[in-house]
């Protein structure tokens, strides 16, 4: 099998609402009238993003869920994307379970594939997502305001909790382990909850870097500071049953630091606290408040007493040492 | 220094049309009102699609140069694109490079890059390209149509010329090595090209995998056969002089299956022959007539004398063996 095939065979579907889809030197795509275009890419790598031992099934949810998390985290509804791929050779398995990770993905959010490329190299996933969003209403980091709420969604810290047994520097029932590493590989894009939130919040982001450092970018644009609480690391609907297995120590650190959660980090104003809940009620999805936006730069987080920690949560960066 | 500072440093600039450009989840983009939106992706991989003798200048500039040319082949006007880049380590002196050849290409073109990734891991470079069309005026695959002329912009064979010599399968001059090379490092989008053949060209391709190869997409899209005369590869605006330095034999085998030329193939009826002349003239890009559409399927190629050719030219597959 060819490069022409393979395309042909696990990634080329009739367009639905692409003008032009897969097979042209440019997918071709309308814009609804007076819309405004999110976009955003991320990169997939093997070893970094992802473990060998994930189901390509999963990986093809992965790749492109990471990515509708960037719409859902601006509030934007997802429409299209297109997929890069350089593998190190043509793996029929492989592919079929990729593809039907993805696909499975990309119908149930409606977001069509239109586009990319194959190649031959080391395992690297590239998605680039488009989606729609009304004049202002996008979810913006720069845009929380002093005495907001913070909010977070679903739950944290399981991603991390996965990898590190995977490292074997932790053990905790099968049970827990099977469903902190499905919240690893197949991580839930907000994209309803952050459709939703157009209009309530203030400020949104996604997390994939750890709590701590994504607030951190919500604070730095938004030249704000934000006081975090951890009460809720104890017991909230933010701790899975996974979760609540540790020592606060670590829960803390995974919560507060782990990575990969996807899960939204966004502020809204107390006024605004009750259609908030309704609309994570109407999504189905839980969200916990966490914290508040201060005056006062930077951040400040108060343990389970209320005083602040001196303790420091790293976040993730792919070239720190 | 991190991600967020190589982010900072290297690729970020304040948005100029786009509504927000670098530091969010998503980019956000006002497409204008009633044009069509072409999308394109291209992944680069080390020793697959450049050397790693490449300077990293002209490196940033042929990575969005190959997803610029994919935009001039379907007529569109290069608007915004955003680049995922895996990198081995921070190589300041190669981000610096990299970047510069990137942006001077992509100010040129007043294409904006506005969003991305970066992240650590093999080497690879992975642009997607947003360009704008109004309604039907795409130049696509598929509209060839019987009679109609073939040409080709600019020449050929110069990227294959150079990559063989990087080989060590062929020596020529050193002035013809370093004309060639920048050719195949250096490749220039036929952007203006592109947005001239608008109503005048019927189908169009960029020229990646090879002139028969690429020819043989518009034939199977558009359902029709062509005859491709040689007589052009002797003397011609088509052939360098580096390439008119080679025997007949290989000049055939670089111009028809070389790869890496990043010229636009298009085909326009007859009568639009003078129109045709006119916006390459305009463009100052030199056109070459060299076939025309049939009714019978398939790709004839005669050689010299008007007779068919037996002899096969291989188009590029990342996966064939």
């Amino acid at each position: 099998m060819g490069e022409f095939d393979l395309i042909s065979r696990y990634f080329t579907r009739p367009p639905r609402h692409a003008l032009l889809g897969v097979g042209d030197d440019c997918a071709l795509l309308q814009p609804q009238p007076g819309m405004q275009w999110a976009v955003s890419s991320d990169m997939l790598v093997d070893g970094r993003h992802f473990l060998s031992t994930t189901p390509p099934a999963r990986l093809g949810h992965k790749a492109l869920a990471v990515n509708l998390s960037d719409l859902a985290a601006c509030g934007a509804k997802p429409i299209a994307f297109t997929l890069a791929l350089s593998l190190p050779q043509i793996d029929e398995a492989w592919l079929q379970g990729f593809s039907q990770g993805l696909w499975a993905l990309a119908d149930a959010h409606g977001c069509e594939l239109v586009g990319g490329d194959t190649t031959q190299g080391p395992l690297n996933i590239c998605i680039t997502v488009f989606g729609e969003v009304p004049p202002g209403d996008a979810l913006l980091r720069q845009h929380a305001q002093v005495g907001d709420d913070v909010y977070v969604s679903g739950t944290l810290g399981d991603a991390r909790l996965a990898l590190e047994v995977f490292r074997g520097t932790l053990t905790v029932e099968a049970e827990h382990f099977e469903a902190a590493r499905a919240r690893m590989e197949q991580p839930s894009p907000r994209v309803a909850l952050g459709l939703a939130l157009r209009g309530l919040a203030n400020a949104a982001i996604d997390i994939s870097d750890g709590l701590v450092g994504d607030l951190g970018h919500i604070l730095q644009r938004s030249k704000v500071g934000a006081v975090l609480t951890t009460d809720w690391v104890a017991d909230s609907a933010a701790i899975s049953p996974a979760m609540q297995s540790l020592t606060m120590n670590r829960r803390l650190d995974f919560a507060l630091a782990g990575g990969d959660d996807y899960e939204l980090l966004f502020t809204a104003a107390p006024d605004q606290a009750d259609g908030v809940q309704e609309a994570a009620n109407d999504c189905g999805v839980p969200i916990t408040c966490i914290g508040r936006i201060t005056s006062t730069p930077g951040l400040q987080v108060l343990d389970m007493q209320g005083m602040a920690m001196s303790r420091r949560f790293a976040s993730f960066d792919h070239f720190a040492r």
